[in-house]
């Protein structure tokens, strides 16, 4: 399965971006706003995979709760599905706690889907493909 | 900057392996043990970067003190970094926490060392470099 990308929730987007500019040695290369989700992202490269700083745009958005439960951090992980209708339905058997009612359109014009992370060692996953 | 891994915390290793079997659909293909840290770590491929479960093996090890306090979930990224005495001294320069006094010896034969989270949005972030 490979890693798509890593978000990370982050509080104050200007301080962040300066921080892992530094830290990475490296600029994010593309910012998108996702109004669905009332999430901003900022991408920086790592490789075959990307690290995405996630900024909230609207107090009730998924982003923003996360910060006030948690903080800012880690926030999931996303993997590259080949067949996303088949990874759903085979997770929904298997008995984990697949979101929504099927794959729904994400950033970067990507179907996803998210697995709650109870099923998961805490871990918020995503499954995305590039829409056919 | 190329994602090397990222290490996840786990509580019951045999539980959390058939989730992520099941998850990624795919097996481990490697376990070691890193004394120094106290922990054992069970590789999953993940395309260019790998993810590791982390299974404390000691009760005041770093892994088991963040299952403590936080409980299972993602724990760190690792970034390959090319000259890691050269990262070392970047980032403690521009005031960043790096841990230790240096990079040390860690898993698969690397040099490594971390750099705070404080520092990081909350992301514990390790470089590492193949010992030459």
């Amino acid at each position: 399965m490979i890693l798509e990308h890593i978000g990370i929730a982050v509080r104050d987007i200007e301080a962040s971006l300066r921080q892992f500019q530094v830290l990475f040695n490296a600029e994010p290369y593309k910012t998108e706003d996702v109004a669905s989700e009332g999430v901003r992202t900022h991408f920086f490269d790592a490789g075959g995979t990307k690290i995405e700083l996630l900024e909230s745009t609207r107090p009730d958005s998924p982003v923003a709760r996360f910060l006030e439960k948690r903080g800012p951090g880690l926030h999931h992980l996303a993997f590259q599905s080949q067949d996303i209708e088949a990874d759903y339905k085979r997770l929904e058997e298997a008995g984990y706690r697949v979101l929504g009612d099927g794959p729904k359109a994400g950033a970067d014009g990507k179907q996803i889907f998210f697995v709650h992370p109870s099923d998961t060692e805490g871990v918020l996953t995503e499954f995305c493909m590039a829409a056919r």
